[in-house]
């Protein structure tokens, strides 16, 4: 390939930067880097994930990198011991290679699934998203529909026009007004004739069997395309979630109504920031915004491929595709300025941007395939929950409903059909990944499981794919600080009790606080064991407290009280492996009866297939935006209040929380023991999963 | 620019093609061509113009080019004559180069008006095409408005979007349901603040003033772009006639209802051919319908320049076009397949196309401007007709009025605020161009005036600039024929009475039979003189006959007769120069009250600036569409009866014409003098156009 030119060799510019190559292990991918460039940056152009939570700010440490061969050059970091560094311990983002390179990504921050979450992983993404939600299933009236028709053959006396012809037989049964883009007009002779070319010469003849792809377009129904002879049994459309941390594609046969294949992925802008506001930071740089959007479209493009394998349906049948996601995810999305939503007054750019052409952003299926955005509440109430409302049908209910999402941002939306409130806690993402210290998602290798035994000895975890423990995910989290407390391991301030277990705690070496070893290192994937730190236990309650004091202002600020909730909704997808029971011990929740709280898993997910179901439902979407208010707890006196009432464990006011048993502590004999055998943290079998 | 390699001589593909260099008077223009390529074709490439009407099929004999340098191979043909082939003449479609050539381009196949029409000329279409029409004017509210809006700044009381704070100010005091664009999403967070930048910061201070341009797009209003501050003044629209011929551009000044300048320009598709049928037969040829896009797009870039220097108005503040034309010339223009319009059951692609990006099309004005094409009746009625309506106003008076369209269809309209019925009488072009001997379009050195003396021997003409005769135009032939009969030279059946004035009479090299001398060869600028032959007559008798009877039938379907008929418009680009008297004298026209009859011009691009200053009259243009019935006369039985009875001079029932003077024939003392001293055709001062 090319052609080479006997002379001088030639140079390279600018002349004076060496550059170095960077072989990465064990993906085997090796890339050349000009000198100044960090190892994050030559990761992220060799396609090798690192987990990069801050973004390359040197403030997560969780960028660790193995330098096996080579020199590099860059400041020392209190996130990596003496040991560590001694053994090529580097973080990505704060170094520059000096030599050639080879460097290992270890576990910890590899956390699989960048290239897509393989096998078992996808089955349990599947499971959290393809269950029934609470809604009725829709009377099927996509909004991308393909209409067959057989068009009578115009005469002398009906020489109508070919586009006019269509329309008219479109119209017949419509009270919306149609649309039809030049292109379709300029294709519509051939749909309709048989058309044969010879030497200049045309021959036409009529057929008249035509399939008209139509969409909803805001007010109006759009052709999108017309092919000839009857394809309406091919119709499909995909249903995607965004979060900022997972994005969730299904396949939906929009002929059927089913749902034909489900995929997820990790979102890749996570390597700009882990949070909302660290990459909205990051789109702040130039091209930024560019990066964010490019990111989001190759996952969304990784998981069509995904499903256009595991279902022999071509990317081409896709005829549209609803996102629902919070406010941040759609505008990094479609390439709205994101900055305005972190300042205050957070106003977005868009609340319910208009329908596009996928194309137009990139997303590679049908060329005609329109893109649908849920509509959002606010800033920080987005289109993911305005499709959590729609999934949980509590808008039409006539009893009193309320809505958590135990998203990132913990939206929370109470309501019937005659009133709508919504707020959101900032409950920041205490749950999983950055700002717990051995945090990581939900994936092979997390936690999700953890029993302690009542006096605080015994303790057995269990990993989402049974394998040896890498890190702890929300639900494993959430059961460890329960678990923690009853075994009075942690009192109601959310401070570690070391006397009662001294040998189970050790002394970070961040903060010379103690720490709690819940997998020592010799049995972990993770050279520094599993802790959980005295910063993770503060984090948390302030996390459970926010959310439960934002439910409880929402709640009082319409005169209600939680008696008064006849349906707690919990979305997220922390799925069926959220124990309500451990929610409300810790005072995540407020302490109803059980029958009453419902896990609706990915109600966005959910919401976004109903939309596109039937076209009714999308326009009921924003109407449902329109009804809602929302609440801006920052400036509600009382807020602070509530929230400094519900960081303990768990409240100050005990009444609240009648059924959540005294810790072991206070009651040696009592305690929550596991439901199942419980194993050693050290019994093998408990790493493989076998038990609990 | 460009390298060389050394190393053997580059060799040329396929390397057994010769190719030429063919050097063009008097433009100067030179092109290499490969062997096989006809003249024709070289000078299409090189950009210059050479009449070729019947689009290259050697059977219109306008092409004709002066070898005078070099060595060319073809077919001999009837259309030049010994002496011609003597002096180096060719038609260019008919022979290919066998070496350098210098070819002469004369001026019967120049024609000027290629590369625009310049100076008096250019005044003269403005002349045409800015009188004032006879409905009244709109009431200013363009399909296209800017409108200003100074928007509260958001507050955390109300944080609503930034889409949704300008949408809602927007709808305010519209019912129509507003869209907008993803781009202007974008756009719009910049529009509504001051943004300052300063390494990676970003400042935003809301500012809230802000020029929303919308536009209609069918049933919704499209926010098609915004600024930032008050830009509501500069608010620029494009009036088009896409004539067969000549290509009118109108530059309307939208916020103040005036015309700022007028420009027009032959229709380039002219080299493709001259008629609707010969371009729809070359837009069967492979990228043909491009090559009719390209031509039309081009001439309106032409055009757009031309206003642009003279308005000193830039093509960015141009937020719509608004087009007229026949429905070949609008499918040509938006690049809709044009073949179905000429096979029966005549169904054109498209009646309302809907309306595109400009840029969509290649025109280059503000990039959001929207393009309107008006809607069509049929295949032979198009959008000029629609616009002919509108512009007579004639669709909401209560008298009957007839409208004629004199261009190349001769489209007829009747009716009033009850009805409307239409027609097209196939005229085909017999007033000008090609099929007329030495036909031309109405440009510099076109005859337009002809007076022939009560006994014939004495002939004056003028021409349009006055200079020397180079062949005629439409308003010529109507007079010379009028004059002819009058005189007359021409009997009732449109024979040549040879014997009133043997003199001006010579033989046709063609057909042997009469021709009559105009203009002597000596005199005139094209050096076969200026005749008119018995196949002229022939053509023009035919031609009148068939507009006569097609009016004459459509009256009568309705139970009408032209006694009915209030108000008779002429449209049409001959514009003011036409004599009614003429017209009647030969039965082109009925013989109504002369202060029924009013020449209304352009009509076309009338309509078309009236749609574009007012969005219901926008509207109104569609419920014509819907309102018209299209009469097929080919269906007519009557028809045929009236057209054989119609095609004499001026009617075989003399009583429909009771006007029309006996000619000098039959009363020796009566005939039409020239109203002004009638000059001798040999008078130079005649041909400088300074009498009559
Ligand atoms: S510390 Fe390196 S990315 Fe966060
Ligand atoms: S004869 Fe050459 S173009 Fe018509």
């Amino acid at each position: 390939m090319g052609l080479r030119c006997a002379g001088p060799t030639p140079r390279r510019w600018p002349p004076t930067v060496p550059s170095f190559r960077i072989h990465f292990l064990p993906d085997d991918q090796e890339i050349s880097v000009n000198d100044g460039q960090t190892l994050l940056e030559a990761a992220r152009r060799a396609n090798v994930y690192v987990g990069a939570i801050c973004g390359g700010e040197g403030t997560c440490g969780k960028c660790r990198l193995i330098v096996r061969e080579g020199e590099v050059e860059g400041e020392s970091t209190e996130f990596l011991t003496r040991e560590e560094i001694r053994r090529g311990y580097v973080l990505a983002c704060q170094v520059v290679p000096r030599s050639d390179l080879v460097v290992e990504v270890p576990p910890e921050s590899r956390l699989s699934g960048y290239v897509g979450i393989g096998g078992e992983d996808s089955e349990r993404f599947r499971d959290f998203t393809l269950r029934e939600t609470a809604a009725p299933a829709p009377r099927l009236d996509p909004v991308v529909k393909k209409v067959f028709l057989t068009l009578p053959e115009p005469t002398i006396d009906d020489p109508t026009a070919d586009q006019e012809r269509l329309l008219g037989a479109l119209a017949r049964d419509r009270q919306t007004p149609l649309q039809m883009g030049l292109k379709i007009s300029r294709q519509l002779p051939y749909a309709l004739r048989k058309v044969v070319r010879q030497r200049g010469r045309v021959q036409w003849s009529w057929d008249g069997r035509v399939t008209a792809t139509v969409g909803v377009r805001g007010p109006v129904l759009e052709v999108l395309s017309v092919e000839p002879g009857d394809t309406s049994d091919r119709n499909f459309g995909l249903a995607l979630d965004i979060g900022t941390t997972t994005v969730v594609a299904h396949l939906v046969d929009l002929v059927r109504g089913t749902t034909r294949e489900a995929a997820a992925k990790y979102n890749s802008q996570l390597s700009f920031g882990a949070d909302v506001i660290g990459r909205i930071n990051y789109a702040r740089q130039p091209h930024g915004g560019e990066d964010l959007q490019r990111a989001i479209v190759k996952d969304i493009d990784t998981l069509i491929q995904d499903l256009e394998v595991r279902s022999q349906i071509a990317r081409g049948d896709i005829q549209c595709i609803v996102a629902a996601g919070n406010t941040a995810m759609l505008h990094f999305l479609l390439g709205l300025e994101p900055d305005l939503i972190r300042l205050s007054p957070f106003t977005p750019a868009a609340a319910s941007p208009p329908p596009v052409r996928a194309a137009e952003i990139g997303i590679r299926v049908n060329p005609r395939a329109i893109l649908y955005t849920l509509p959002m509440i606010g800033s920080f109430v987005g289109g993911d929950v305005t499709a959590g409302i729609m999934a949980s049908g509590m808008h039409r209910a006539d009893e009193v409903s309320l809505l958590i999402d135990l998203g990132t941002n913990g939206e929370i939306v109470l309501g019937n059909r005659d009133f709508l409130v919504a707020c959101a806690a900032s409950a920041g993402p205490a749950f999983e990944g950055g700002s717990v210290a051995c945090g990581m998602r939900a994936t092979c290798g997390a936690i999700d499981t953890v029993r302690i035994s009542p006096n605080g000895d015994r303790v057995s975890v269990s990993t989402i794919d049974g394998g040896r423990a890498v890190g702890i995910c929300g639900t494993g989290m959430i059961d460890a600080m329960a678990q923690l407390f009853l075994a009075g391991l942690v009192d109601r301030g959310g401070r570690f009790q070391v006397d009662r277990c001294p040998a189970r705690f050790q002394l970070s070496p961040e903060d010379d606080r103690p720490e709690f070893i819940l997998v020592p290192p010799a049995e972990a994937e993770n050279p520094r064991g599993i802790v959980i730190t005295q910063a993770d236990v503060e984090n948390l309650v302030r996390t459970k407290g926010a959310i439960y004091a934002a439910a409880a202002c929402l709640v009082n600020s319409v005169g209600l009280s939680f008696a008064d909730i006849q349906h707690l909704y919990i979305a997220g997808a922390f799925g069926n492996k959220l124990d309500v029971a451990n929610c409300v011990t810790i005072g995540l929740l407020p302490d109803l009866p059980t029958d009453r709280i419902h896990f609706i898993g990915n109600s966005s997910v959910a919401g976004a297939k109903l939309a596109m179901l039937n076209e009714k439902w999308m326009a009921e979407m924003y109407r449902i935006r329109e009804r809602i208010t929302y609440e801006e707890l920052m400036v509600n006196p009382r807020y602070m209040e509530d929230f400094l009432s519900a960081c303990f464990l768990p409240h100050t006011d005990l009444a609240q929380f009648p059924s959540v048993p005294e810790p072991a502590s206070l009651t040696a004999s009592q305690g929550a023991a596991p439901a199942a055998a419980s194993v050693e943290w050290d019994d093998p079998a408990c790493k493989r999963g076998a038990v609990l």
